[in-house]
């Protein structure tokens, strides 16, 4: 059985009793989110989200230089007009370099992945102010509030990233 | 008020009760979900996650081809082996054209995007099976249970798209 026939069911559950159809596609809380793909983040449930609220960016480390595709299109075409990145503790990102794995994926793929900027990081609050600061500077970034957090996941808890 | 100070404000209630911390960094059920950014979309209720789960991608559209970085991170070192790709219905991706927005960004940004594929599309199972099976030839990618899905954001239904 696969994870996927697994959700099918999960799902069919959950569709049994939804009832928050018919909210509007732009977000309500004009805000853009960027965190990471980890399966210990939930940014709906660390940030108080419900649904409609706020467009939820997730990639590998939550790297909002990553994310300049889905911030255009998130404020020229559905208005959200802040931004909010957030990275964490034990992410996957602070335990290889970019050159690793470049490396691994051409001894274990025969792949050359060279094209490829992984967007590791050796600390956290660094690169939480690396993002917002290369958000600040990106000019097809809008001039709106953009503030950096790390999430701890064994906490539970935020904490401002000043940039 | 920015949203991020409401944020700051919610996260404080959630880590006051908070009790999953300690989870292992690789996701428990191995999968890596790409599902889209908007508002409306929950990938944890809808599937059934529970916390450390899954690896979950969330980018403007759920485009799996935009995800690659991620997808070969997360098999590469994180052991993730079956992929899951959701688009949804009323998606933005689907109210546009990729020429309209760079021509959007040339006349109120005054700067060139044309470098950035915005991957809309307008036809929702055929860009789920379009990501599907570029997921499925890209070489960088494991030989894996891939499957696609639209998700209904008015019934809440997950319906599965042949690729």
């Amino acid at each position: 059985m696969t994870v996927a026939q697994e959700f099918e069911a999960a799902n069919e559950k959950y569709a049994a009793t939804f009832n928050e159809g018919g909210l509007p596609m732009p977000p309500a809380r004009k805000v853009l989110v960027v965190a990471c793909m980890d399966a210990r983040v939930d940014p709906a449930k660390e940030l108080g989200l419900s649904k409609g609220d706020a467009h939820v960016v997730r990639n590998a480390g939550g790297r909002g230089i990553a994310a300049i595709r889905d911030i255009v299109i998130s404020q020229q075409l559905l208005g959200t007009r802040e931004i909010v990145v957030i990275h964490h503790t034990d992410c996957g990102m602070l335990t290889f370099k970019d050159h690793e794995l470049h490396a691994k994926v051409k001894s274990d793929l025969g792949e050359n992945a060279d094209h490829i900027a992984w967007l590791s990081f050796s600390d956290l609050e660094k690169s939480v102010a690396e993002d917002v600061v290369a958000l600040k500077k990106n000019p097809l970034v809008l001039d709106v509030p953009i503030t950096g957090y790390v999430f701890d996941v064994n906490t539970g808890k935020l904490t401002k990233v000043e940039a």
